[in-house]
């Protein structure tokens, strides 16, 4: 999760939304990615599809059903389907996010798609969090 | 719409699932896409979030709030929520899907989303639908 945690830091001095994420293979990470959505004009670019685009290219395969994932913050809708797209083994994430999270908030995806991951929040939640909150305090 | 089924025949023809969708501006096509899951080696590349990074590329913005989407499938939920943060104005689909849907159906994530498109579905239905069903009966 400092991986992460270190890509979110980053995200945030870009002026994104600090999120990062990363995807974990047989104890080696294998991809690694902040949120980039403003810096790359791309509204889907999430920390999360990122970083499962980076594993699917790393690995040459569709399905990383050996694969777990850590993310700073509770997934939205978009990302969580793509977890489940994507085979995700196992899901750790930080901060829980009422407003946005798609895991255990809103739409909560997970209920209705095919594959679940085994699912792990709170990991590092208050440092997950501060990063966030010290970036919109910023902002103001 | 015929743009959006023409690039769901192609998909079909490199052997992914035969899904097309194309983004107006202006009354114009700035971007068009077919799901290139499989040929991409990317579980995320559904011809919708293909089509947004497009469209945000062209635009160099992440808000395509002026932007309409046509798509032969009804979205799942990782799209439907990628179409909720590129604040799309309008979504046409064609067919329904009850399985993998998450627009009518499963999460239906725009009763969660904090933007929700004007949505019309069973554009052109019949075709787009007989577009897939043709592809998995070949597939058996």
């Amino acid at each position: 999760m400092q991986v992460a945690v270190n890509e979110a830091i980053k995200a945030g001095e870009r002026d994104s939304v600090p999120v990062g994420a990363v995807i974990v293979f047989e104890n080696k990470i294998i991809a690694s990615a902040g949120n980039e959505v403003l810096k790359n004009h791309d509204a889907t670019a999430h920390a999360e599809i990122l970083a499962i685009r980076g594993a699917c290219n790393v690995l040459q395969t569709t399905v990383l059903n050996e694969c777990d994932m850590y993310v700073t913050l509770e997934p939205c809708a978009m990302c969580a389907q793509a977890i489940s797209l994507a085979r995700i083994r196992r899901l750790y994430f930080g901060a829980y996010d009422e407003k946005y999270g798609g895991v255990m908030h809103g739409a909560h995806v997970f209920r209705y798609a095919l594959h679940k991951p085994e699912i792990i929040g709170g990991v590092s939640e208050t440092q997950c969090a501060d990063i966030l909150k010290d970036f919109f305090e910023q902002k103001r």
